[in-house]
């Protein structure tokens, strides 16, 4: 783990960068809008860690009303576990034994969910669960238009949801209904669309599970692109976004429901680098390259600064583009850049460096960074 | 830092996943194939650490016979000097006065040698080596086709090198004259005449420096694309490669002098992944994603099974297209993944899994991972 990159009362152009920065001010805005829309539809919010990777945004979360927190990776349940969150759902498939007994020994600490599309992870969870003598929340994860993970809809779910309730050590409790697809559709119409689709695939899955004498206390989806949809639709009780809290230009891309850009999040999310070079003409170079920000989505924006446009990156530098009317750059000038993808940019730095006011007020360990396992 | 994801001895198939395994055998032939080649031609090998991260990997290369090793960052350089490296190219600018005291630091227990290409940063490192009674070693980057850092070839490098020797604290050493862009242009030819281009402004800065009375007594540069043209330029003194010891999918897709796909090395890294879904048809999913491989350069591609094609990368999973024919995967089967660009993979790692024969030999931390300051 590296240290941070300041000590708290730093002034905002003394950060050393490259730097993982939090503006403190627009993610309270963010968590809190999200936890009072959730609240006042009367679902719950159960946050995706695997989108912030750290105990302390997770506390911060559930301070504000949220329900619990989703995971990926048992590392990551782990992590939120020892940082004191009572409340994990792993909105995924584990396969592996020792994987599961890892996810067994933590379940008598928290409160602990599974995903399941496949009898055999059933019975391997079911065995953990036992031989550790705790209770695992059995989660039937259901294809509703992703094609990735999950059972089809309605009677092969109903299935597998049997075969959990029979399981020893697991009990029956819901639905995974992720539509992970639809949250980028570039229009509002096109997100609408794709849920209304996910919002059926939930309701004949219902239907068929009434049919075996079973029940979904819990159907958990959503993300950032498209959480009104299904906690509006009076079938899902939890929503599991997690970029919401950031923000990057992979949302900042797709359309509003009023045909203007997505603008139901601010940006607090920041790489924070330095100008290390400008001895070319008509560019400069800063210190933050690939592992720094995540590049699949496209290269990171310059943030705050006319003129400046970035043009290409590289494992350590960014290259930015200057207009003839742009401030000349010094070498050290601090330039913010807003990343194309914030969960895989989150998990390259072990700290957020939490700024309000322009000074560092808070240094956030991201302990589940590399919990991939 | 994570837990390795194997103890010695462990059996391949029982690697926890994801993983970052080493081929051993094919590590050591290229670590060996580019160090005697590089002692065939009479040129210096200073293998770059920016890829590998690892102290152990760096260890590695030096008993075969590297020279040095390259870094990019001030972080990568502290780690290889606590791992016992003595001789460090900086191969970049370092701007900040707290980044370049760190670097001084470290120069009385290594030899260190640092880029500029402005006279500020000249100044600067003056300073920091006069503060800590230290001598840098200084290069003049110059442009030779890149378009990132570099000062022009010829005269102004030169005026530059001037500086430099005058400088308090610092030595002129030499140039470094890498070109980036040309490692990746897609055919032999076209990378033959980006270097031509190279070595001409190599040639022109020489005869500027003496006119002003200096000499490079190094002049670094090249990568795993190009290191033959540079090699055997006669001006080059040092190869940059670092790539070379575990190729990746960007290296692969060139062609070679024969026309051929790139086989001058071997792919050695791979990303371990397993089957943890099926559930769809034509598919499966594994549990390798974005924070297991970088994604900036397109997708893995599945290694040594026939019919797995691979199609999508999400956060945490890859989707897999499986042909009629394909072998059906069981849940657990582990896969195989060669990443598309090696440099930002590994850094997503804490460990190398070094495999022989379907064994873990070794276990070497990577111990720069995240030392992008």
């Amino acid at each position: 783990m590296q240290d941070p990159p300041a000590e708290i009362g730093c002034p905002f152009d003394q950060i050393d960068t490259p730097a993982l920065i939090l503006d403190l001010d627009a993610f309270d805005r963010n968590v809190a809008k999200m936890a009072a829309y959730a609240a006042s539809v009367g679902v719950g919010l159960r946050a995706h860690a695997k989108t912030h990777k750290s105990s302390e945004v997770a506390r911060r979360q559930m301070e504000a009303g949220a329900v619990g927190q989703c995971v990926q990776k048992v590392g990551e349940a782990e992590a939120l576990v020892s940082g004191g969150i009572r409340d994990i759902l792993v909105s995924n498939q584990v396969v592996a034994d020792a994987k599961l007994d890892r996810l067994a020994a933590i379940a008598s600490h928290a409160r602990i969910g599974l995903c399941f599309d496949h009898p055999e992870q059933v019975l391997a969870a079911s065995r953990a669960a036992s031989r550790a003598g705790v209770t695992i929340n059995g989660f039937v994860e259901i294809d509703v238009g992703m094609g990735r993970c999950g059972v089809a809809p309605g009677r092969a779910a109903a299935d597998l949801a049997n075969r959990i309730a029979d399981a020893p050590g697991l009990r029956f409790e819901g639905l995974q209904a992720y539509h992970g697809r639809a949250q980028h559709l570039p229009t509002a119409p096109e997100r609408e669309a794709a849920i209304r689709g996910a919002i059926q695939a939930v309701q004949q899955t219902r239907e068929a599970l009434g049919v075996a004498g079973l029940s979904a206390s819990t159907v958990s989806g959503a993300g950032t692109g498209t959480f009104r949809i299904e906690a509006e639709s009076g079938v899902y009780t939890e929503l599991q976004a997690g970029s919401y809290a950031f923000m990057d230009l992979d949302y900042a891309a797709i359309s509003g429901s009023d045909g203007r850009p997505y603008a139901e999040f601010e940006h607090s999310l920041f790489v924070l680098s330095a100008v290390i070079s400008f001895a070319g003409a008509g560019w400069c170079v800063v210190d933050a390259g690939l592992k720094s920000y995540s590049g699949e989505k496209g290269p990171p924006r310059v943030h705050g600064r006319e003129g400046y446009k970035f043009l290409g990156m590289s494992d350590e530098h960014g290259k930015i583009a200057l207009s003839d009317d742009a401030q000349p750059p010094r070498l050290g000038d601090k330039v913010a850049l807003i990343p194309g993808h914030c969960d895989p940019t989150i998990n390259l730095h072990d700290w957020y460096v939490g700024v309000r006011s322009g000074v560092v007020h808070e240094l956030w360990r991201i302990d589940a960074r590399g919990a991939s396992r």
